[in-house]
């Protein structure tokens, strides 16, 4: 038995989203395990670096599957990608080192959330992008990200009550792109809502709704109630997963 | 009687196209109608610049129609929006000058088609850029691109036998941006599916499978059959018009 790493890119648009869950809803998961159950050998079951909700995009996906398929290594991008729907693609494929795990090696996780400023409504990328009107505080915003990065308890972001809450955080950043606002996040792992909490209650501190220094009191005293709305779906992104300590390269 | 100018954008992937045709396709027309058969005092008629195919899309393509309503215009971008699908955007709106109409007034019309090169297929950008595999031999390209400017009958670029073939290309050309090639040009105006064989061919030169020559002898001897096949319709984007004379601004 052999397993094989992928990367996978996805619109989370038309998906429930990543994992599997009740009957009748349409996940990522379910459409790799889809495929994978056409190839004689492999084993439908498709392990992933992160979950992404409903709507979430992502780049580059790290997933891993077992097999005693025959296929060529170098042909399984292709295969999959003919009995995968078109919203999901294999961008790479290849065998994984003795002992990986597409969760339980990843180092570090990577995301990035796209805000769209001060323009009007897009229609070709109403489902890529949160738009909201300008103009925005960024040296506030600076601000507020400077106390994210480190070890904490982030349960105040977290939209589920988890057993563990305290996760490392290695970067949070806001850049200027193209007309964006862009906030990249890397870490340890995420809490269920985690980065789309932690991106409603910095673009309060961006529109001049709260004060940066609020973000450190959320660390401190860990209350949801306390923390920004849950920010849409449909700008944020799954970048990347890491499998040697952070920095990336 | 006023006469409304909306400058408009749209997403072609779930559309038939912009034109009305039979009963129960979804037209960008007949959604732009449905909204403004909402407004009272509003003739729900729109004529627009250019007409696009089902999958093709508009970033700012110009349209008309006539009201007795008592919106101030400066509300009517809000007031369409919340009445148009997310897919439909009107990016603004002003009082259309005597005698202005959005087809017959249009001086010029400029297209965009984007090509992603040698990369893998895209989940995300699928309905927004053709994906080919390279390289491409970018001089031939543009020996090809250099016999199309100037008044010619472009009949041999045209899907459907029309009257009239002869029209004025103010410009044709390519550009390299963010790992795509844009293919963008500007003229009098289009021929139906005109842009979209003409990239087809292009792209034949391009891929080293036909001479740059074969363009002027296309424009010479007029066949269709002896051009290239008709681009895939989700790289190709109407991207403005003009209401007065070639160049821009």
């Amino acid at each position: 038995m052999k397993r094989i790493r992928l990367t996978i890119e996805y619109d989370g648009t038309h998906f429930t989203g990543f994992q599997m869950q009740g009957r009748g809803e349409r996940t990522v998961q379910g459409v790799l395990q889809a495929a994978l159950a056409q190839i004689p050998g492999a084993l439908p079951k498709v392990v992933a670096a992160g979950r992404t909700d409903a709507g979430v995009h992502a780049l580059e996906m790290v997933v891993h599957y077992d097999t005693e398929d025959t296929v060529p290594i170098e042909r399984v991008p292709l295969a999959l990608n003919a009995l995968l729907p078109p919203d999901v693609r294999v961008l790479s494929a290849s065998l994984a080192p003795p002992g990986f795990h597409a969760r339980k090696s990843a180092r570090w996780r990577a995301y990035r959330y796209r805000v769209r400023i001060g323009q009007p409504p897009t229609a070709l990328d109403r489902n890529r992008v949160l738009a909201l009107p300008g103009p925005l505080d960024l040296a506030a915003l600076e601000a507020a990200l400077a106390h994210l990065p480190g070890e904490h308890d982030f349960r105040a972001f977290a939209n589920r009550e988890e057993r563990g809450t305290v996760r490392t955080l290695y970067a949070a950043k806001a850049r200027l792109e193209g007309g964006e606002l862009w906030l990249e996040f890397a870490g340890s792992g995420f809490l269920r809502g985690q980065v789309r909490v932690m991106v409603g209650t910095l673009l309060e501190v961006a529109r001049g709704r709260r004060r940066p220094l609020s973000i450190a009191h959320l660390l401190e005293r860990g209350r949801r109630e306390e923390a920004g709305p849950t920010a849409p779906p449909q700008g944020l992104y799954f970048v990347a997963a890491g499998y040697r300590p952070w920095p990336m390269r």
